[in-house]
Order: C-alpha cells, then sequence, then structure tokens
C-alpha cells in the first residue's frame, strides 16, 4: 500500500526496522523506547501483551493541526482488530472485553510528558463483564474509578482537585482512613460520583465508548509532547522538538482472574549478592500492586516450580533467554492470566556494588559478554563503596527513627567510623594508643600539626572547612571518614563539649559518622569493612580495566607525544606504608610524595624550626644536615616499595611559618608564663629565660606573616630565596636513590619543583639541582635515571607551558591551587561562604574543587598540554591533586592526553576503572 | 678593479651605498654606525677631517685566520696616501706629521669592544715636530705617553697596572697629586719609562713605525669582535656574531696650535629650553678636553663672531645644515686648527623634558618635521617629568652632601613633596586643614580609611608596603607624591618618632619626599611645580597624539570588532572633582568609578556599618535607603562632569570587613575599656553597654575574617550573597542618570560588574540589575543609553571570555588582580618579600605589577579579547588596572585591540602620548 505507517504491531519490529534502513537506534526513535522494547520482546519470543504502537512520525505530522493524519485512525482500528484476533478478547465487548494501556514513550525517557492511561476500554457494560471475569467487584470498581479520575484529568484536563474533593469529602464524611479501608459499594458510588465531576466540569458524560476513549488518551499523549513542562525540559537538555513521541496500546492482563492467575517480579540474579540464582517472590490471584503493596504475603518465586510447574519452567526459558538476549541481570515483571503467562516488562536490574562486580565478572566468564562490557557496567560509585567501610542502611535507619540523628555537614572523605569523641589531637591519639579506644577526632577544624591524632582516630569532625580543607584532604589520603563543615555544632574546648540544637555531648562519649553520606549519629551504628583482598572478582576487574588502558590504539591524538594508550593510575604517597598500599591497590607509580610531611615528625620538627630561625646559612645548612638522613631513609623506604616505577618527590612547598606555632598560641603562652613569673617574682624567684625565647619566636612568626599565605612565599619562591632546603633534599632523593641501586634496585627518582609561575624560576634552581645530582652518582659510582620537572598549579605556568616544558621534563597539575588561583577562591574561605550556594544554585554546576572545572581550569590545562608537548613531545603529564581520584575528572584527564593521574592509595582502584571508563568512551570506532 | 673592496675613504659613501644595493640602513652595515656617519656628513659638504673606513666585511674576512684579507692593508695605504694628499700632512713625516685616532664601530653601539687609540703616528721623531708646530710641548709629551699607555693595553695586551705603577710610584716619589701638577719634564720623564714597560712586557720596543703603529692598531679592533666581553655582550642582547665591526681612521686635528686654533661644543638649540638660539662654549688655542676639564674659563659660543667672524659664519651654516639634515637639535664637536673649521661629530643632543616638547613642537611650525615625528620624539618620561612638581637636581645634590638624606624605599607615585610628618590620618588632616600646614603622613601601611590624611597630605611615606600596595594605589591615583616600603625606617607610633639607622626624625618634624626616585631628605629640599596650563607647547603636542589615534587606519586587525582607530584614554576617577579634571586632562571617558570609596566618607560610613550588620533584608535595605540620594547624587556631578562622554561606574567590590573596624583594634578597645570598667566597679558604677556592643562588632568582624581575603567574599561574590547593595548603586546611578537627561543632558552610564569568574554569576545578577534601569527609565518617563559589563581580573573569565560576551556588552581589565592570580602573587606580601629580589635577579624581566606580564598575563588579556569579540564584535574592551598609566603595557593593550585605556587623571596625559607612539609603531605600512 502507498499509504504511509503510522502503527506497528508489537509483532512488527522487522517492518519499522526495514523502514528506517536497517538501524535498532532508529527503530527506537520511530517507535519510541518503550515501544520498540515490548517489541523486540515479542520478535524474540517472548509472550508479551498484544499490542501495537503508534510512531513518533504520527505525533509529528499530528502537530501543525492538532489532527491525525490521514490514515492513523484507520490503522489504529485495523490493529486493534489484530489485538482482538489475538487476545480473542473485543474492545469494548461485553463478554470477554479487551482493555488496554495507553502510555507515550519517547526515545529518551522524559519527565513532564503524559505518561500512562490502564484500563481504556472499561464502561459500565465491560465493567460488569470484568466482575463476572474476575469475581473481584471491588476490583473492578477501584480500576472504573481510577480510569475516570486519571482520563478525566490527563485526558479531558479536568484538575486533580475536583476529584480529590470528592474523594477526600466522601472518605472524611465516613470516618475513613486509608484507601484500602474503602468497600466495594464505597468505589461504586465513588465511581458515580467521578462521573458527575466529569459531566459537571466539561458538560459531557465520561465517555463510554471504548473507541472514543482509546482516541481521546492517543491525543492526549500528542498533546502533552507540546506540553510546556515537556517543552521546557526539550529546552534545558537539548532535546529536539521534532523527535516526536510514540503512543504505546497495549493490552491489559489480570493476574487476579482465579487461582489459575498471578504476578510477580524477578531478577535473574541475586542483585544484593550478585550470585546467580533466580530471585523473586509472587503472588496468585493477584494484580502487580498486590505484590508490592505487602498487604499479602508473597511466596518466594522457586515455590512456582510446585504450584504451576509448566508456567514455572516456561518463565524460566524466558528469563534465562531475555538475560542471554539483554546480556545482563534482568528485573522483570509478568502475569499469570488464567495459566497463560505474559511478561510485562524486562530491563536491566538494579543491584548493590557487591552484585554489580560480581555479576559483571561472571558475565564474563559464562561468556556472555566481553571484558569490556564488564568493566563499563560497573561504575566508579560501585567500586568506592566497595572500599568503605559502611554503615547499615537498616541500623542507621534504626537510629534516625529512634531520635539518634546529630548533625550534618559536607561527606569530605567516605567510609563509616564509631568511636569515642575527643576535641585535640594529643587526647585523641593518647586514647587511642594507650587506652586501646576507637576515637574520633573532633575539631572546629585541624592543622598540620593535628596530623598524629587524625591518623589514630577512625573518623574525623570538623564543625569548620570544606571538602578540601586540611581535614578531608587528609583524611581522604589516609582512607579516614570525615565529615567537615558541619556548622550547626558549636564545639566548647574549654568545656570539652559540643552541642547541635539541644543536643550536647561530652568528651569520651560516642558518636557515629557516615562520611559516606555526611550524617552523624549518636551512639553506635553497626558497620561492615569489606577488604580488598577477598574481593576476589573486584581484583579480576580492575585487572581487566588496565589492560584496557595499557591497549596500544586505544587513544590516539593527532600530535606529537599524544598517547596512544590509556592513563595510568599513580597514587600520592608520602611514607613507604603508604607506597605499598598504593602498589597493592595497583598504582603504577608515586605521582606525590609531599616531603614535608616527613618534617612535621615530632623528633624531627626541632631540627626544622631551628633551620628556619637561622640566621646565617651556614647555621641553616647545619640543621639540615641533621634532617639528611632521616629524610634519605624515608626515600630509601619509598624507592623501595615503589622500586622499578616512578616516584616523583616534591620538593618543599609550604611556607615556613606552617612549621612553627601559630602567633595566638604563642601569645597565650607568654602572658600565661608573664603571670607565673609575676607569682613567681612575689615568691622570690628569677626572671623567666624562656619567656624571652618564646618572644623571639613570636617574632620571628610575625615577621613572616602573610595577608593572603596562599599566594605567598612558599614553593619555588621558597627554594630561590633558600636553596639550602631543596638542595639537601636533592641530595637525600639522589643519596636514597644511588643506595638502592647499589643494592641492586632499580629506582626511578623525579624531582618536582612547586609552584613554579615562570621560566626563570626554573631556570635559577634546577640547574643547582642537577648538578647535585651528577655530584652524588660520581661520588656514589652509580647510574640511574632521573628526571626534573614541574608542578603546572600557577596558571601564568600553564599559559606559559610551551616556555617551561623547556626545562621542566614533566608536568603534574596541581589542579587544587590551580583551582583556587584560576576561579580566584581561596578554597576553606569560599567553601564556608559563597561556594557552596554557588553550586545549591546551579552558578556553578559542579563544586570545582572535586571536579575539574572543564572549561576554565580544564581550559588552561588543555592549553598546557598541547603547548609543553608542542616544545618537548616527551613531556610526561600527570595530576596529583585531588582531583586525580574523581572519575569526572579523570575522564578530562584521558581527553586532553595525560599519561597518568595520581591519587590517594585508597582511590587508586576506583581511579584505574575510571581510566578504563575514559578510554573505551573515547576509543577510536 | 676586481679586487674587493674593502677600504671606503670618507668621500665614498655613495660608492658604498651603491654597493650594498642603495640602502642607507646596509651601508651602517658595511661602514659600522660611527663610519656611516663621519662619511654622511662629508657628503653634504660639512668638513670633516679627512680619513677612512675599513668595512665590517674585512672584520669578518679577517677572523677564520686572525690575517688581513688580501687586499686590505694595500687597500688602507692607498687611503692614507689619499689622506695626506687632502691634508697637507705626512704620516710618519717629521715637518708636518699626520696623526690619526683608530675607532671601532660596530652597526649598533656596543660595550666591550676596543674603542679608541688617539694620536697614532706619534713617535719620537713626529713629537719633535708637534712640538714645533704647538709650541706646547707639555700636550706632546702628555700625548705621546697617553698614546704608549693606551697602545700597550689595548694593542699590545699589557696590563693598565703596568703603567700605573710606574705612574703612581713616580707621583707618590715626587709628591704629586694631581695629573695637572705633572710638569713637561715629568711627562719626558714617563713617557721613556712606558717605553721601558712595554721592553720589559713585550720583548720589544714601542713601534717607532706609524705604519706598523696602525696596522697593530686595525688589528686590535678586530680582534676584540670576538673578545669574551663583546660575544657575551652579543649573546645576552642577540646581537649576530656575523655583523662585525668596522674600523675608522680618522685624521686628527689640533685646536692648539696657536690663537688661530680653538675647540668648541655646541647645541643648535637650547638644551634645557628647547628655545630655538645656538647654545654652546668655546675656548681659543685650546684642545677638547680643557673645555670639559674647566680649567681655563670658555666663551659663549656667539662671541666667535666677534673673534673670528667668518669661521663663526661657516660654523653657523653647518649646524643649520645639520639640523635640517637630520632633522633634529644636534650636539655638535668641533675644532679650528690653523683657521679651518673641522665638525668632529654631531649627534640628536640631548635635552630636558621641557626642551623636548618645545623643539618638537617648534620643528613642525618651522615645516622640518611632521606631527607625527614630532610626537614619537617626545618620550612619556618627559611629560611624566612636566607634570609633577619636581625636586632641583642642585639642593638635591647639596641636601645629599650635607649629609641629609634620610632613607630609600620603592618610588610609587612620582613628584616632590615637602612637610611635617604626622603619624596617623586625623592628626595629618587636622594639621592641614586646621594649621594649615604642610604635611607628610608617615604609616607603617595605610587602609582605606586612612584616605582622608592621604588627600590632606603633601606626600606619604609608609615602611611596608610594595608598588601597588593601598598607600601607592592611592596615592597614584590622586597625584600625591608617595614613597612606600622603607624598610630601613622603624615607626614607634607611641613614642611618635620614626627612625632610619641613627637618624631619629620626630613627629611635626620636617622631610622632603621624591616620589620619583624613592629618596627622603631631612629638612626641606626646594621644589617647582609645572602646571599643565601654561605649557601649550605640551597641549598641542597632546592634541597631535590624539589626531594620530583617531586617524581610521591607523590600526587594522583581521578580525571582526578589532579597532581601526588606537586607543582612546580615559580616565579612573571616583568623584565629579576627578572627573572634571581628567576632563581638563584630556580623558575621552570614565573608565573606572569605585563607588566604594563614596562609602567611606565619615557621615555614610554609620549607614554602611549599619548595612552590613542588619540581620534581615529588610533592616539591610533601610540602612541603603538611606545612602542612595549620596550616592545618586555622587553620581549626578559625575556624569554632569563626563556629559556626553561614557562613565563606567563599578559595583561594589572589596570585602564587607573592610568598612568595619580592624579586630585588633575592637580587641584593644575592650581590654581598655574593660580596665576602665573594672575601676568604675570598684567606684560602684554600673556596666558598660558599650563593652556588649563593642563584642557584638567584634564576633561580627571575626565571622567575616577571611584566611585568603584577596580570593574571597568581595566583588559579584557579594553581590549574589546580598543583592541589596547592589540593586541600591544600580538604582542610584540610573536615577541619576534620568535626571540629568530630563535636564537635557547626555549622560552614558555603564555598570561594571566586579570579579565575574563564571558566566552564571552574570546570568543570576544582570537581568536583576537591567530590570531596575528599565524601572528607572519608565518612572522617569526618560531614555538614555547604557551598558553592563563585567571587569576581567580573574584568570577563569579570560579563559571563558567567548561565554562571558554573550552577556557582558563591555571588558575592562582589571590587571592588577589578574596579575595577582595569574601570577598566584599576593601583591603587598610578595613585593615585601621574594618580588623585588625575583625582579633584581631578572628572574622576572620586570615587575608585573608596573608593566603587563606581556606572555603570562598578557596571554590570557589577548585570548578574553579575541575570544570575547568572537561572540560580540561590538565589545567594548579596556582596561582600570594600575596598567592602564604604564606606557609597555599601553603599547601591548594597542596590540591585542583593546579600545581604550583608563588611568588615573594625573597620567592621562602620558597614556595619551604612549597611546600615539603604539599607533604609530603598528601602524600598517
Amino acid at each position: 500500500m502507498s499509504e504511509k505507517k503510522w502503527v506497528y504491531l508489537f509483532h512488527e519490529i522487522e517492518q519499522a526496522i526495514d523502514y528506517v534502513g536497517g538501524n535498532w537506534d532508529d527503530a527506537r526513535g520511530l517507535l519510541g523506547g518503550k515501544g520498540a522494547n515490548l517489541a523486540d520482546m515479542t520478535r524474540i519470543g517472548v509472550p508479551v501483551p498484544p499490542g501495537f504502537t503508534a510512531t513518533t512520525e504520527a505525533c509529528n505530522a499530528y502537530q501543525p493541526k492538532k489532527e491525525f493524519p490521514e490514515g492513523l485512525w484507520e490503522q489504529m482500528l485495523a490493529a486493534m482488530k489484530d489485538v482482538e484476533k489475538e487476545t480473542g478478547k473485543v474492545f469494548g465487548g461485553v463478554d470477554n472485553p479487551l482493555l488496554v494501556s495507553c502510555r507515550s514513550g519517547a526515545k529518551f525517557s522524559m519527565p513532564g510528558m503524559m505518561d500512562t492511561v490502564l484500563n481504556i476500554g472499561l464502561n459500565d457494560d465491560t465493567a460488569q463483564a470484568m466482575i463476572k471475569l474476575t469475581g473481584n467487584e471491588r476490583f473492578v470498581y477501584d480500576s472504573y474509578r481510577r480510569l475516570i479520575q486519571m482520563f478525566g484529568s490527563v485526558v479531558l484536563d479536568i484538575t486533580d482537585e475536583a476529584f480529590e474533593h470528592v474523594f477526600d469529602g466522601y472518605k472524611e464524611k465516613n470516618a475513613i482512613k486509608a484507601d484500602t479501608d474503602l468497600s466495594t459499594e464505597d468505589l461504586k458510588y465513588l465511581t458515580e460520583q467521578f462521573k458527575i465531576v466529569v459531566r459537571k466540569e466539561k458538560g459531557f458524560d465520561f465517555p463510554q465508548d471504548a473507541y472514543q476513549q482509546l482516541k481521546l488518551a492517543t491525543e492526549a499523549v500528542f498533546k502533552s509532547w507540546m506540553g510546556k513542562r515537556a517543552v521546557d525540559y526539550r529546552r534545558a537538555t537539548d532535546i529536539p522538538d521534532d523527535l516526536g513521541t510514540a503512543v504505546n496500546i497495549c493490552t491489559m492482563v489480570f493476574g487476579n482472574m482465579g487461582w489459575d492467575s498471578g504476578t510477580g517480579v524477578a531478577f535473574t540474579r541475586n542483585p544484593a549478592t550478585g550470585e546467580s540464582k533466580l530471585y523473586g517472590d509472587y503472588l496468585l490471584n493477584a494484580q502487580g500492586e498486590d505484590v508490592v503493596a505487602g498487604i499479602r504475603n508473597t511466596d518466594p518465586i522457586q515455590k512456582m516450580g510446585e504450584t504451576m510447574p509448566a508456567v514455572y519452567q516456561q518463565f524460566l526459558d524466558i528469563v534465562a533467554k531475555l538475560e542471554k538476549h539483554y546480556k545482563d541481570m534482568q528485573d522483570v515483571e509478568f502475569t499469570i492470566e488464567r495459566g497463560r503467562l505474559w511478561m510485562l516488562q524486562t530491563r536491566n536490574g538494579k543491584r548493590t556494588a557487591r552484585a554489580a562486580v560480581k555479576v559483571a565478572v561472571d558475565m564474563v566468564e559464562e561468556g556472555l559478554i566481553d571484558k569490556k562490557t564488564a568493566v563499563s557496567r560497573v561504575t566508579s560509585d560501585n567500586v568506592d563503596t566497595l572500599l568503605h567501610p559502611q554503615f547499615d542502611a537498616v541500623t542507621k535507619k534504626v537510629a534516625m527513627d529512634a531520635g539518634r540523628f546529630f548533625c550534618s555537614g559536607v561527606n569530605a572523605s567516605p567510609g563509616a567510623a564509631v568511636g569515642q569523641i575527643y576535641f585535640d589531637a594529643d587526647t585523641t591519639e593518647r586514647m587511642a594508643k594507650e587506652e586501646h579506644q576507637e576515637t574520633i577526632m573532633v575539631r572546629p577544624f585541624t592543622k598540620p600539626d593535628d596530623v598524629h591524632g587524625m591518623l589514630a582516630a577512625q573518623g574525623i569532625l570538623t564543625s569548620e572547612g570544606g571538602a578540601t580543607s586540611h581535614a578531608a584532604v587528609v583524611a581522604r589520603q589516609f582512607g579516614v571518614p570525615c565529615i567537615v563543615g558541619a556548622s550547626s555544632v558549636k564545639i566548647d574546648l574549654d568545656r570539652r563539649v559540643m552541642t547541635s540544637g539541644d543536643i550536647v555531648v561530652k568528651e569520651g562519649e560516642w558518636i557515629s559518622v557516615d562520611g559516606t553520606t555526611g550524617e552523624v549519629f549518636l551512639g553506635k551504628v553497626d558497620k561492615h569493612a569489606p577488604s580488598l583482598d577477598e574481593q576476589t572478582e573486584l581484583l579480576k576487574l580492575l585487572d581487566w580495566a588496565d589492560e584496557i588502558c595499557a591497549t596500544p590504539g586505544i587513544r590516539k591524538g593527532d600530535t606529537p607525544g599524544f598517547p596512544t594508550v590509556g592513563l595510568q593510575v599513580w597514587a600520592n604517597a608520602d611514607y613507604p606504608k603508604d607506597a605499598i598500599r598504593a602498589r597493592e591497590y595497583g598504582a603504577k607509580g608515586i605521582g606525590l610524595c609531599r616531603t614535608e610531611h616527613m618534617f612535621f615528625e615530632p623528633e624531627r620538627l626541632p631540627s626544622v624550626q631551628r633551620m628556619i630561625l637561622a640566621k646565617t646559612s651556614e647555621d641553616r645548612v647545619d640543621a639540615l644536615n641533621d634532617l639528611l638522613p632521616s629524610q634519605r631513609s624515608d626515600f630509601e623506604g619509598l624507592f623501595e616499595a615503589m622500586d622499578g616505577l616512578p616516584v616523583i618527590i616534591r620538593l618543599i612547598d609550604p611556607p615556613l611559618h606552617e612549621f612553627l606555632p601559630a602567633a595566638e598560641e604563642l601569645r597565650d603562652q607568654i602572658i600565661t608564663k608573664r603571670v607565673a613569673q609575676m607569682a613567681d617574682y612575689i615568691l622570690g624567684k628569677g626572671e623567666s629565660k624562656e619567656i624571652v625565647e618564646l618572644e623571639k619566636l613570636l617574632a620571628a612568626v610575625e615577621s613572616m606573616h602573610e595577608s593572603n599565605p596562599m599566594m605567598g612565599m612558599r614553593g619555588v619562591r621558597l627554594s630561590i630565596m633558600m636553596p639550602e632546603i631543596v638542595e639537601m633534599q636533592v641530595r637525600a632523593i639522589m643519596e636514597a636513590a644511588a643506595n638502592n641501586a647499589n643494592r641492586g634496585l632499580h629506582p626511578k627518582p623525579e624531582v618536582m619543583i612547586p609552584l613554579t609561575g615562570h621560566i626563570n624560576e626554573l631556570k635559577v634552581i634546577q640547574p643547582r639541582l642537577e648538578a647535585i645530582a651528577k655530584e652524588v652518582m660520581e661520588a656514589k659510582k652509580v647510574h640511574f635515571e632521573y628526571k626534573f620537572g614541574t608542578m603546572i598549579e600557577i596558571p601564568r605556568a600553564a599559559v606559559t607551558a610551551a616556555e617551561i616544558a623547556g626545562d621542566a621534563e614533566f608536568f603534574s597539575f596541581g589542579t587544587n591551587d590551580l583551582t583556587q588561583m584560576t576561579f580566584g577562591y581561596s578554597r576553606d574561605d569560599a567553601e564556608r561562604s559563597f561556594l557552596l550556594k554557588y553550586v545549591e544554585d546551579g552558578i556553578l554546576p559542579k563544586n570545582p574543587f572535586q571536579t575539574i572545572d572543564r572549561d576554565g581550569v580544564g581550559g588552561l590545562m588543555k592549553m598546557a598540554v598541547e603547548n609543553g608537548r608542542a616544545t618537548r613531545p616527551s613531556l610526561e603529564v600527570g595530576i596529583c591533586g585531588e582531583h586525580g581520584g574523581d572519575p569526572n575528572s579523570i575522564e578530562f584527564c584521558h581527553m586532553i592526553g595525560q599519561n597518568y593521574v595520581s591519587c590517594s592509595p585508597f582511590r587508586v582502584p576506583v581511579a584505574r576503572l575510571a581510566a578504563a571508563h575514559a578510554a573505551l568512551k573515547y576509543a577510536p570506532k
């Protein structure tokens, strides 16, 4: 026939595919996602209630005049005849009436459009027929009154309130609380009342003619495509208007037509554990909502094998077929109508992280999917979840219901922690080490010299700071659950209590900190802590992820030096023990070792302070020589742990005053000691030398004060003003490498200069340091490879990367600082004041300290990689900022051609997976 | 002849030009700058002592084997014959000996090379002949011993010490103090001794053969081209090695051959005033050094008209010809040998700023040069000098010699100031206003609430801060001479004294501050203060500069929107009086009106503080409504002053805590009051309410504390969190414009949003403000044009300029902050700690806060202009940072296609000239 085909029966999928030129995706465009899927199941022989789809083209043709295009209605009538024939029912018939649902279905799921009208075809006569068939008058009237209301509101445009008013008034008058308490008579009465509402509102009766119902419902779907909400949504998401929506007309089937009928839901595998065993429930003589509502006890799906073995076997065959067809665990709904099984829906089943990994790996081993598919199916969040101790959802709900919720803050480092609270680092550490308590350290905010307490604690809670505050960064680095910026909490360090609202918690009391969600509970909440070693499936999956990334050709840029393999994942680690863990977690190198953390060790701090306060270069070198052996031994351990792999060591970065006590603290000490001295004076004792020393120290601290320390005297600036420190550090690095090499190991040191903004900074400092490297190798009579490179964390460095790559052999993006300076946001200040509001209000799509801002910061990074490689194609490019563990940011690092990302050891598995995801997403077709 | 021509006589310039293909610049390459100039004078008929030049090609040909190329020596001999013929003297002859000088001369003047050997040809015999001719035995022996030493050291490579040892030993032994005390006999003796030095050091005698002297001297020049110092210099300045140097051999002439001989120097116009009148001195029977040494009193050049009228007339004709030939004021040296006038040198004369302007303008009016040439000849520094009161060089030297130098610091704002010192703003203002004193405000550093003192002072001195500190910026803005960062100065605010080293200056004592050089003197140093109105020549020149910039086609980019005219100059002005001055100085608009300065006015501050401390939006609006009338009236004045010209008003920018007292200050007050209260308590008085209020204020101030305020809650961030303030400001702006428009004026307001980093910030705030503009116009029934735009001062804004230009109608670069964030330098901190060292050590070529860093910050600016105009070709682009008044930065602004630069009113004339210079430099050929 030469007439345009507007309507496809579910079993006409091949015709639809032919029509669009053979492409399944285009068939989805024509039939909509829902219609195409119903037709697809029909095609593979799964029993789907018969039905048909009016195409998206029909929708588009309808729009100009708001009229059915020529032939559409006739084709729908013909299709309905076909459905009647197939079902043996008659639409509008009074013996075995055919009822249908009408659903919209665009190519993409889209809110704001008319969704569903069920039970079309029900009227006063067919209702009687249905009562006979089901023997369930209450169900029929409930369905009928629902049809009138649904039809009235979505098709006839009557306000919901008009119906609710009648409904609620009736319930109130008759003191009926729940809908389930309504009797058959009540529903019968309400059905009549709803008819009156329609008449009153529209001036005509609720259409008793089934075909009129069908036509009006179809039109309503078409109209809703151009409705305001749908249009707004499309504008916001860039979906074109001419996509159109299809309309799906599908036979209603009923599981409540007797004890040979039933309904159920099932997963083809266990969605909690991933175990490959059918998992579901069913109920005989019931409709779908009965299973969900939990009014009657359901039976496990396996019991069907006893009650209706043939149907069960058919069901098993179908779900096996579906899983094979869709190559994923399926979540199915089915109904048995008088012994006949109908599949109402199949979709990929939601699952826990554990199940996601197990299902993916199992399916590879079953030959169902390949490794790439398995890797794509597991999300980074899945892996993250598996790596951190978690609270049990159930016990957390119990705690919540019991009023044990205390406060919430920024979820800075995921995982669950339970412990007794302490308000300072020393007490926290003492209680943990000496008293073997589980502790939570609670502070307004943390500083570098609080780290020992943070490491000793199970979890950390601060009332100030944002997601990249000191507490947050350190916590993530060490995998300690942490909540920061819990602003409702007032901490009284004198009285040793914290309060939030009316709740007061004293030092030593128990709390539970959920770093994953940012919630704090009073008392103990149960948690479970999985370990990586035991997760053999996860380890397998991560190896596959690495394989994908290591595949030559998986990435291809057209510029010299652009990598042909995917990203490697390296780790940030300051100590040998972190490096060991990083390697266990699959890190292929150390992307950042922060040497200054070594300076904070209690036995080294005095030498560090002596070095800082030195008046002459000689005194400074003297103090530094005291530090050299311990730095060297740190590095020996680090190189040994990462033997054969690159280790990037960053030279001292923070401003020196961070190694000295805070001015406030010193002032307080001086006042206290002065008062004591006065007492001593009265008692005839002498002057205190201590005060003089403290005052000297205070003067030194004050002279180092900066109005904006973030942009001050640190990094390479410090090295240029005071080269002795980095000279000692490079000597320690090179001597450590030489010692290891002489022991037959293969150290690969890379020296990283922080905060470079101008090529001349490298030109001044790098040759001095390279000379030390050569000198050490000569003295130790050994040769090993090393590199000198720089962080790119100052916008100017990114802009002038072409020059900087002339001297730097590698770039490592310090995206924390780069984000601060590119945005002009001081991160702690900003997260405390305007930044979170910016994110809430959508001024910023994401917190740029958590996910790289691709347009701004990312624009600079892209420029830096391109221009850097233009000068030096062999340039090694990585990232060592917090973003190195964020999947969205990792994808961006892949796109711009970085060689690796480096993140906290605990994030390495997540990053490995994210790197593979990026590689797959952007692999050449 | 087919032999290569290595040697050109001075009168062979045409041949040289032919040889290089007709280009004068290439002829300078062949003959060197000095040789070409001597030849050029010869060509135009000016009497130059005869001579010749061995070419740079000869130098290059010499280098490989360190041998004269074939034919060179023979050509030099032939040239010498020619010179002998022309002079009637004989080289090495004993009757009328020809003496010559030998000078190197590359294309560019270049230190590190052999300069000059004079009196070549002098030996024992010719010396006797010279004595006969000059009758001045002392002069001849002095010349002879100088020749031996000069020849010995530069040609024969004997150390200077070898001669100095003999010379100083002789003087010591004979108790002779000055060289001028040496008698003829002494010099005769020393000549012999110097010959002995040569013999001892070299093993041969000082060459008596004139030709041998000539050849060795020529070779020495060639060799010095490849000497270490010359090579190093070329490496550093990128001058290629194969340029080579020429060697110039020129007849010596003597002004001391009797009373018909003489010597002198002259300027063709007065180099101090520019007056068009010959200006110079001469001496009869004397050599050049006698004029300079000042042993004999010289006569004014005009006296020559009486003593030797014919020569004088010839001289007048020659200098007139030279000025006409070189089209600039000439500085000439001449010698008269036995009645014959020889010109030894002419060059463009150095001149004062005043003379530079007058000469340039006069020459245009004389038809000698065109306006473009006149504009190019005057430097920005010239104009700068003319605009600021200056200390007299002489009196300053007197002060220096008298030990009245006190200290030095960063020359932050030019000009001279003399006044009595006061250590706080209130006292400074009071002394200035009530006691009518001239005051200098001295502070460790300044803050916004010190501005009233700064404005009342003649000058400002701070011991802290850098060239862009608050003090420096405000001082430049208001043209107040200022020195900052005078780090040797200790200010004791309690004892009211400042000290530097041992010198103590008490409050009320006089000092003199030279903001141009950064020097401070004790007591009063004389100054003179020129005014623009009286400088009619300067005004004329600046009008020509504007004409050049306004010429269509003077600038041409190939992108849409790139301007075809040069830069306009606008001014930064906060008050109507500044705007009036700016317009007088030639500003074509206001590029930055900082509204917050209006908030600091004493009578407004209480309302501002009430607004900040408001707990509700209503209270805030209430306080703001108090401010509205005064803001509106400020703007009315501003628009009136700039009627018909654009006025860019920046919405509130600084963090709010700047409007509140500092926390330290409040804490001190509280402690003081507590002590007082304790006393009151003892005396039975009640509690102080004041302390409670102060504590509340302190809590508010503390809650606003930021670790890096530079990158904190200010600018548009503040507007988004607290839109009431900018809503009031825009209402005030628009009402002011409407009122003026209703008075028949033509306001052109442009509203500038500061600190934008993300397009969404504009999307949130701009529509709210535009709505107010429309509302005001409707209410006031008037229409005027307005624009909304943004500062580009956050690196991210530059990177994402394409997006931002979608909403912003203009960009104004805030290069102070942009520089801070692009470099990651907090300016005050950096200038105090590492930045100045960076500049000193050449790590940074210039202080980026004074001159735009073209590669880094400039790279972002260029990107922003290009991408912004790609979105909106009509985008108006300017700069309002400190750099807007810096000539080098102005040139860059021109290059990247900005429409205007905006600077302090006092810098407007400098900027106008700089803009014209840029336009001329980059005009299409």
